[in-house]
């Protein structure tokens, strides 16, 4: 059988009835009680990222390679009442991240793969967890010119599905966001200009390019216990640009 | 840049600071002043998407071919204390919706098509709104012996991916749920004796079959306007089952 | 283990060295000994199809709904001195195939399927076979504006999986081509003016339109017992126009 | 319009008409006049496409690490008429290389994008050419235990992507081959005990382990003009094992 959710936008006085309190208590703080660790968190998706699994109840560890930029992160999150701290994200000693840092590979493939490797006994004596790996609508379909940044991306779509497969059994969730085009620094490229910004947009579906924001929820949702039997997924947040089925 | 979102389960007190009360009010009622009709939903996932949509704030209509079947989903919603309302679904003159039951491909495909033509001018007078499309996993890895229940909900995702880019100026998002094995009536087959269930299990990661409420979550999710950015993507809701990257 | 396999262009003579002949007397005809029925095959893609199976060997039987169609086709490839005849195709009687029309799911969809169960038996009889369902780029990134036949692309993609598992116990092979933009009467829409034609050649990576010719090489591999272990397949013959990973 | 090739397997009496001898001249040597250098090629499925690429009229040159290796390879080749030669592959300095083989990721990642760029100005000279790297299905269904390896076969599949965007307008194809579960030394776990092997077949559709010269053919037709409007493009040889749509 197949069904259609099809919910109608904004005020709906037409069809509405009575309206009684839900009584969904559980979904206030869908992450009460828990901790999230948010790499490369300082601005940008990152950084809105770290502030809504906050807003949802998390308390969040704010972490990046420069400790100015974390105690500025963490300084403006809880100057808006959040529960936040923050650390220096090591991944391994210097000099191996000095060689780690050699190629985008590395950066965004093995960190990944490490830093999981790193967290999953903490996550285990606490009975479980949930990993959200970020990649791109580039492994999908390349951005010109980033070669080795879309294929690190690419990787990481199956460095999801590994890690879900060797962390079911540990009750760690592994799934995986893949932006399309968000304003953010790192793509200030494509929309700096007006002009590339409207030859932009033309690609897109909904007209507009994304926000940090809009990528936030998902990763949210993604560590809730609402996504409880979703694991080794990728979901796109790309305003309709071609992904895949 | 890559980032890795980790989120660790249950108490955490190790790591707890100072917690303040969260200023995401928005988010209480996710689906506040909205009205979500939901086909299918007297029982199994259909039932548990309506009974979230309405726990989230939405005002739903419960929808079936069957009168008394409404009559008792809504009864049972309304006795949550959920704002719910019924109406039997007509896909236009019965002499064609005899015609339309006659294949599996017609139900499946063309009736999802058929509402959501139904429904865009309601959507497009309250200035948007946004379809969630029930697939499969079997849309990806067939079901065996369930052909053309499997190559209809192939054709799901392409429609998924057609109506996000038809309707993407009128502010209507659509996207598509695949759920893998969950356990409802439809499915029984597969779980009934316990031999059967148990040699299921062995190809799914997380090892048990799903349940219909843990498919509730993401369509409710789609639903709120913390995917706005998100058209035409199918999420699995399946456990770790192959699926695809 | 890693492979690359380079194939250098042209003329090679800095390489080259002493050449002997090569004893591949097998691949002289890989299609000798078999029969190939090609639908729609009376200009166009399919067309090219036809012709190219009996270049390499097969019988071809040349089939479409109109006599004088068939007729013409037949008359131009055995002009070339190929080994074909022709039929007109039947898919059920009379009235069934005016309902079948109906709609473009039902042509595409229904009536591959249809035509598939139509030859096995004779398939089974000669110890297996194989087909070839001939889908669209458009299956995976829709082409604006043709929903309908977009989602029954879709759909036979689906098809494909589900009649490759079906008939793999009976020795016969199901694959998929998926053309993108190839020049055709059906797709002059995208040509036929100069502009339109250097827009289009815009998003399209091998900057020119594909030909019907270039589609049919793939058809006949599918079909030779060099794909012998290749089943349930797409391949897309698109320019490198983005379709999936 | 949509269109089955349908081929019916073996003598095919009946429907037989008068045979005349093709014209395709072409297709005798589909790879006359062109040098192909297949790495990794001594043993298993890149012996094999060595071998059926000088067959189909290629000047080959087998290429590995080993020098006893290459010539093994090579002197069997010869024997069997065809033409090839051998080198040792050097993937740049000795210490370089060190670095390199010390993940998998490098190896099959970083390897395959060196060696294409090595060659891309040999083939500009000539012409064009076309690249095919060898992959595995475990890019898209992890083979379990073998992360790495399964990572970074995903990102080939991304590799393959952006080499053929990259190198389209100087006429170079880059195409993948995904080998399913094939015959080799290195997948003799798989097969090694009767039982295992058993239990393996459980899972193809084609009830067999295929051999490398299955997966030889279809490296052949994408270096072959047969193949001149497909790039970008992955395909399976996997016997109907669960892969993608």
């Amino acid at each position: 059988m197949q069904k259609v959710g099809l919910l109608l936008g904004r005020s709906a006085r037409a069809w509405r009835s009575v309206r009684m309190a839900s009584s969904g208590v559980a979904r206030r703080d869908p992450l009460a009680n828990k901790v999230a660790l948010v790499t490369a968190s300082t601005d940008g998706i990152g950084f809105a990222i770290a502030r809504r699994l906050a807003q949802d109840g998390a308390h969040v560890v704010v972490s990046s390679r420069k400790q100015q930029n974390v105690d500025r992160a963490v300084a403006a999150l809880q100057g808006e009442g959040l529960s936040v701290s923050g650390t220096i994200c090591h991944v391994g000693k210097a000099e191996d991240r000095e060689r780690l840092v050699a190629t985008i590979l590395d950066i965004n493939v093995k960190a990944a793969a490490l830093m999981t490797k790193v967290v999953v006994p903490e996550m285990e004596k606490r009975g479980g967890g949930s990993v959200v790996i970020v990649a791109s609508i580039a492994a999908f379909n390349p951005f010109p010119g980033l070669g080795p940044y879309n294929v690190s991306k690419t990787a990481l779509l199956g460095l999801t599905k590994n890690l879900a497969i060797e962390l079911a059994p540990r009750n760690i969730r592994v799934n995986c966001l893949a932006p399309g085009l968000i304003k953010t620094s790192f793509s200030s490229v494509f929309w700096m200009d007006k002009a590339k910004e409207e030859s932009m947009k033309e690609t897109l579906r909904i007209r507009r390019i994304g926000t940090p924001e809009e990528c936030a929820g998902i990763v949210s949702f993604m560590c809730s216990e609402d996504a409880s039997y979703i694991t080794g997924e990728t979901v796109v947040v790309g305003g309709g640009t071609p992904s895949r089925l």
